[in-house]
């Protein structure tokens, strides 16, 4: 007998239908004798007309109040599946950020954990009474409803995962687990069975869009085992469809690339010539940095001439205020030239196998030079290499590379 | 310098531009230096829809989870006029039931206000920060969120304005005070300026819908004076434009009949030849009762050759089960026969003056004869004199009474 946590998201609990297929779900875990904590989101489409409201009243607006707003979402979704558990004869309520409690700081709208007195939730759920949790929202030392941020849901459903010592948290959503690359890019994509933390943070970092980045570190650092899983199969979690982001010890597949990830949100700017002085690349990132713009992949070139060249990517929608920035700075940075380029793609291999194996980003750099793909850029960690390339040939290189590390499903 | 309690109903805060205008009203008082709190209702038609969903899950639902999802409605007004207030450059917070806390007991969907501890509001309102509360609910001691029932949010205004000891509680609506009677039956109909919480719960009981009967109780037992005014109208409540509710030595005006009520709602019910035993009314009314249903005007009439007939009246959606409930009854209650009638009105002159003015009561029967109107049945209290007629008459006779007590204006 275990105890687990089930998450749905905003598209599994999009209407009654889908919050009473939802609940028939965790009535087949319960059946099987299970400890229940369900963690759920606001019905699609809520939370956004919620915002939609904050911003009518006027664009900058109080996140206190923000907060209150927003977060009635998930608590209508949390006493409507309550109802739809007890009327399937379960014993279930529901349960506020502010009834458990779940304490954040007061950094309203990305509010962050501080601690969950999970004890009489705990108590309730031993005693076999199933906790319905709104996602999303905590209560600030001062007594204010917070919430979490984007996708804040899943982090509610990992940190209490963490707290109730939960031996699995299943987050039910609309893709039925992780993939080796993207399956609208190539039908030879597979589902994986096991990933573990560290490739899932990195495909997650490098664009995978199935966890946030922010729940993946929280079940790390906890060794919480998270499920991803489809809400629109009749499989349950116990069953184990999904996929698992696991520790690695129980990866059991010998695999040197694990998954290919892309983005497209990149765009790349390159100064030439630049001042070859210390400090120059202080002045160019510093600059950006106190804007808050988060630059990605830098790449410095050294001709024989003694010109110095550097090219850099930023957020496609920061690419005009960085430009702003440059040109303002260029009597510091003294480059001949400022070159743009929003049509870019980042490419990136990630797996646990790259640690321990050379050959990887050679075989990287010949498939993309058989299928004539010119690399702009290269960015390595110690398990994941990317490369920039033309964004028309995103499909290709990714294709190609799925084809060269053996991942196509047989 | 004073204090006032500011509700503003489902319609005054229907969507953004209503909740915008009714900030300006807020503001309007604030500028005059006065302290506020800000009660608001869902905005129109969000508790609707919440009912329907937790229909949707179960027409038979838990109550505790029912309060949970339909208290969301005036949360999300509550931090949206905060927002408002604030875009004014007022200092503004919103408050949930659970954070004042507004205690109630755990009667779920029509829980009783138990204490309300308004130090740290009060506090806060001196300090010249403007409260706004979710109207319409509550916290119950094992906190679980509660709801006050029908109308709820005027009752937590004039409990706040109890509590925080307020100069005034101002009920802003879609109408612009109370009237003689019914402005949609005669142009006649005036405004009053003022009336007593003795005549204004005989009118809300006796069919006028401008406030709450449990509002008005709660405000005359500890003396709120509560404004109803209109809230599409540029005035604001210090300027008096609505109706006062207040304790009769303040009712200036001398009159003896205050307003006209009628009610629709009744359906007459005659028991003809009953049983003249001891005790048979008691087996009527007992089973009535029993199951649930509110018995109005009672007349008992004595033939000479010594039989008995009952009439009463019932709300109309109890009239078929409450002829089931005699039919079944009728071995022990021995009646020859048993009458229906849903065609019927209930006509109710209010007025403190009718205490000490015995000519009242005639007057009206004089009024209905010559009319032609013939009268079904008689009930009097302290205050009012009701009479049943045959309902197409409802209009004839509110005119007529109207005209005949002096109200119609001038």
């Amino acid at each position: 007998m275990a105890l687990f946590v089930l998450k749905f998201g905003g598209t599994s609990v999009k209407d009654i239908e889908r919050i009473k297929n939802a609940a028939s779900k965790v009535a087949a875990e319960a059946k099987l004798g299970h400890k229940i904590a369900v963690v759920v989101s606001a019905m699609a489409g809520v939370t956004d007309k919620m915002i939609e409201y904050c911003n009518g009243i006027s664009p900058v607006h109080d996140m206190r109040e923000h907060d209150a707003v927003v977060s009635t979402g998930e608590q209508v979704t949390a006493g409507l599946m309550a109802m739809a558990l007890q009327q399937r004869g379960l014993n279930a309520r529901s349960w506020m950020g502010w009834q458990i409690p779940l304490c954040t700081d007061s950094n309203h709208n990305k509010a962050r954990i501080t601690d969950i007195n999970a004890a009489s939730l705990r108590d309730r759920i031993e005693q076999g009474e199933i906790a319905v949790i709104a996602g999303f929202q905590g209560i600030s030392e001062d007594q204010s409803i917070t919430t979490l941020g984007r996708g804040g849901s899943d982090t509610s459903a990992v940190a209490l995962a963490a707290a109730l010592k939960a031996d699995r948290c299943d987050i039910y959503t609309d893709v039925d687990g992780v993939y080796t690359t993207d399956p609208r890019i190539t039908s030879k994509a597979h589902k994986l069975k096991r990933i573990s933390y560290d490739e899932m943070l990195e495909l997650a970092s490098l664009g995978a869009k199935v966890l946030q980045t922010r729940s993946v570190e929280m079940a790390m650092r906890h060794g919480v085992s998270v499920q991803v899983l489809s809400t629109f199969t009749n499989a349950i979690g116990s069953e184990y469809p999904g996929t698992l982001v696991t520790n690695e010890e129980t990866t059991m597949e010998q695999r040197t690339v694990t998954g290919i990830a892309y983005s497209l949100n990149g765009a790349k700017i390159t100064l030439i010539d630049v001042a070859d002085t210390p400090g120059v690349a202080a002045i160019i990132f510093g600059a950006l940095a106190r804007a808050g713009i988060n630059v990605d992949m830098i790449v410095q070139t050294s001709s024989e001439s003694g010109t110095t060249s550097i090219t850099f990517t930023v957020e496609k929608n920061d690419l005009d205020r960085s430009l702003h920035i440059l040109e303002s700075e260029r009597p510091k940075i003294k480059y001949t030239n400022l070159l743009a380029d929003k049509d870019i793609a980042k490419i990136s291999l990630v797996g646990l196998g790259m640690k321990s194996n050379p050959g990887i980003a050679a075989k990287m750099f010949e498939t993309m030079a058989e299928k004539k793909i010119n690399i702009q850029a290269i960015e390595t960690s110690e398990i994941s290499i990317s490369v920039l390339i033309s964004e028309e040939y995103t499909e290709l290189a990714v294709r190609a590379l799925h084809s060269a590390y053996g991942l196509d499903k047989s």
